[in-house]
């Protein structure tokens, strides 16, 4: 079996021989795959922290089209690496390979690193104020320390902690990133390393501007993202471990920006189950069911007046969910922590009222399935009732009154999104109303007649929201320019010699074309 | 004496009987004034918080009009109460009637209210996305929660709880605020809250959209402020209590912006000494001791190089500082602390240099102090030599060699500002080239041949930088509208039906004036 090394300062490294490795595993068979990757120790963590400061102090001073120019050229090398990527990925994670990876997951990730260098050659994003008169001016700027990324094990390309969102942020912001790999696909992560580093060689960025690890122990985790020279930590993953990296982050005084979990509430109004029920249900069995429910945005709590047309929306959902064929996890861990979930919504008071089909064969796999459970009952333990069932499944919680509809929403954990349905007219306008103050304040993305799964790369996306959806509702990690706020300082320059001014900041445009805030007015012209 | 109320939810109310009290006391006299002012209790921080959830709910569905004539009222009420507020403010902290309160800080304070006002009323500070395509928008909107503030001692207007720069960033933006008062001037901050509360019912605001009480346990503190109706809380202080609270906010997952200390180091290169070393001497004991030292951006690092211009600098410092009187500390607690702080760089090997003249009399007061060390003793132990002293003292840092110079700025910790002085020409480019990477991202506000001392309230301004000056370096807590930031989450719209989406992101610009970023571009059109 091929021990694979790390890549710290531009140099793929082999652990000492004495070093902890794992595997991953195929979870369409169960069986490991023959790749060995290692466990890194304290001291790989110190070195991998020194050429990342070193790095940092470098990328302070290089200019956004070297930056964008590195993110182009490594989309470009991830396209010619995209079919050993996708049968990687999909290898170790289970995810078809067409249409999910190749064609939706493969171009997003690229697409993301273009918009990210394309936001950063033009470079309104760092949102420069000048106040002529008081010669004061200020843009946001690099952390001057790198951005530890640990990725999630369900978007093993859009999500990767050496390629993804997190990633492409980082360094357009002018940050190097220390990504922690998902153990689930380290092979996928080390093809995108391999990549990346083609593409430092090529346009000179700092050797360290990605280096790479597969798996560390807590003690070691904890030491890397509390390390004085770290800028700030970027995780995406479970609740239990994002609170755990939060607390140390926390007393350690370093930034972290985490998404956690979500229960996505879906608020189906009276009239739009009238109107359109039998579409809705369909809508809901997709948003539940897509990638095996394995979304951060999964619909996972449905809430709607049990009026005949709610109790016939149920009954169309139940036939949807009991004759559908079950998808593939990513691992035993998920299957583990998805049943776990169920486990608890039916200890609260919630039953089973769909159960699909039954898996076959060896895959890790769980049958689609639909709970429900009035609200009174829900409104006795509305927070463990909101436990991620990260997997296919929802929670339907019946109401007996608008007025319970409104109580629960009050109830209503921090969540990425919420959506509401209603009638296509007005017949809903007063229910809406109701609801709208309680959501909107609870959720980073408030939708309308939709799904809450499918997130648009935009810059005015939230992927984001209030605690503990995330750990601050103020930063959002899917949307370019908006996510690279996260790994940014402000700086401000008082009385500073123009010469000595970051460009940006200088009378002159940069380019001709950034946008500034000059004296009162967003405004392309010199100041 | 008079036991005075509290302010919850519009209503003064009196506290029982058997509540504890305090007292303040003139500090330059020492003698205790005769108001009482009441410990508020657990039942009165559950009725506060209830109040302030519901001013919450209803502020954000209220016009930025109505926020911004609530701020311009207020303003007038501070004026026509504004003798009041100066004699109290004078008696309770001792600084000067005039120019300090009357000519700068109260007019400071008023001007902060009305260009939050005015930024309300333009609205352009929520950043409008329009993404038309997709149909996605977004802003910044209020948090849903009340924030909490604690002002500080040493700005009883500008700062104060009820009045200052934070409460009026949280009212912009659309929040309640309940004002915990700094309790050494309780009755200049309840002059403050009877003219907020003529203003709010002259408005027509929400009963609770300022709630003001004195002084709480710690236990009870940290009951408030984990609050899960809590929006968020601001904090200016001592590093102790900041991150005491940070402690706390940060387990409940609460956004705590706190300034906490800064040593503001301030860097003399060998040129601008030999140019103009007896100027700068004199800009440094102006601005060392402004105020008796007690102010957050006070220069308390000094860093030279040990060359003849060095040494005829300190010399023309030592000179300045001897024959200086005393002024007037804000209290016994912050006279201690200074004195403390003091003992704390002799310890480390500091020397005093300088010693200006003796206080007489009751007054809180501490001679004008000038203190050394060798750059190589400082770098043994550079955490604790960067203390804050808040009062009248500097320290300067003697090295060897501009190398020493480099590796001291790279022992810094965070601080609000960083100044640079150098030579008018080119002679000191190479020294500033070689410091500016290592400084840039330690410090929120770079400053070329200027105090850090006076702080601008400009959108372009930095009150805030990197842990532990403050708790995000992202934040500011001076400068209109970026102030407001800290108190607003970012609110996504995706494919709302245009009559429910709030004003800002309608296709209609709601003023015809305001700046959205609309489709790739800043722009005042309609989408």
């Amino acid at each position: 079996m091929t021990k694979h090394p790390v890549l710290i300062n531009g140099k793929w490294i082999q652990a000492p021989e004495e070093t902890a490795t794992f595997t991953a595993v195929d979870p369409s068979t169960r069986t490991t795959l023959p790749d060995l990757y290692p466990v890194s120790g304290k001291d790989e963590i110190e070195t991998v922290l020194q050429a990342a400061h070193e790095a940092s102090m470098t990328m302070t001073t290089l200019s956004p089209d070297a930056l964008a120019n590195f993110l182009e050229i490594y989309a470009d090398k991830i396209e010619s690496r995209a079919e050993d990527l996708i049968r990687m990925a999909s290898r170790e994670t289970a995810l078809p390979e067409d249409p999910r990876l190749k064609a939706v997951e493969l171009p997003r990730t690229t697409n993301q690193l273009r918009q990210a260098a394309a936001a950063a050659r033009e470079r309104t994003w760092c949102r420069a104020i000048l106040d002529t008169s008081h010669n004061i001016r200020s843009k946001f700027g690099p952390l001057g320390g790198p951005v530890v990324v640990f990725g999630p094990n369900n978007f093993p390309f859009a999500f990767n902690p050496a390629a993804g969102g997190d990633f492409a942020a980082a360094v357009a912001a002018g940050n190097p990133v220390i990504a922690k790999a998902h153990p689930g696909h380290p092979g996928t992560s080390r093809i995108f390393a391999e990549a990346a580093l083609e593409a430092v060689r090529i346009t000179g960025l700092p050797p360290a501007t990605l280096q790479m690890i597969y798996a560390l122990s807590s003690e070691n985790g904890f030491r890397l993202i509390t390390h004085p020279l770290v800028g700030a930590i970027a995780f995406t993953g479970s609740r239990h471990s994002g609170m755990a990296l939060k607390t140390a982050a926390d007393a350690a005084g370093k930034p972290i920006y985490l998404e956690m979990s979500s229960s996505n509430p879906v608020f189906l109004l009276p009239g739009a189950l009238r109107e359109r029920g039998t579409a809705i249900a369909k809508e809901l069995f997709n948003s539940c069911t897509i990638a095996s429910g394995q979304f951060c945005t999964k619909p996972g709590l449905v809430i709607l007046e049990h009026d005949l047309a709610g109790k016939a929306f149920i009954q169309e959902a139940v036939n949807i969910f009991l004759n559908s064929r079950p998808g593939i996890l990513l691992s035993e861990n998920t299957r583990a922590a998805a049943e776990i979930a169920v486990e608890t919504l039916l200890h609260y008071g919630a039953r089973i009222i769909a159960c699909g089909k039954s898996p076959e064969g060896q895959a890790f796999s769980l049958p689609n399935r639909l709970l429900m459970i009035p609200g009174n009952v829900f409104l006795k333990n509305p927070n463990p009732l909101q436990i991620e069932a990260f997997g296919p499944s929802s929670l339907i919680v019946t109401a007996e009154s608008q007025s319970q509809i409104c109580r629960i929403s009050h109830a209503l954990e921090g969540s990425l999104t919420g959506s509401i349905y209603s009638h296509s007219g007005r017949d809903d306008e007063e229910g809406y109303a109701h609801l709208v103050p309680g959501i909107r304040t609870k959720v980073g993305r408030l939708l309308n007649d939709k799904m809450p799964t499918g997130v648009a790369v935009t810059p005015a996306m939230n992927h984001g929201g209030p605690y503990p959806a995330t750990g601050h509702a103020g930063f959002t990690s899917v949307g370019v320019p908006s996510s690279f706020m996260r790994f940014t300082a402000l700086h401000c320059y008082d009385n500073v010699r123009s010469q000595r001014l970051p460009p940006e900041l200088r009378d002159k445009n940069p380019t001709g074309k950034m946008w500034r805030w000059i004296d009162g007015e967003w405004t392309q012209r010199n100041a």
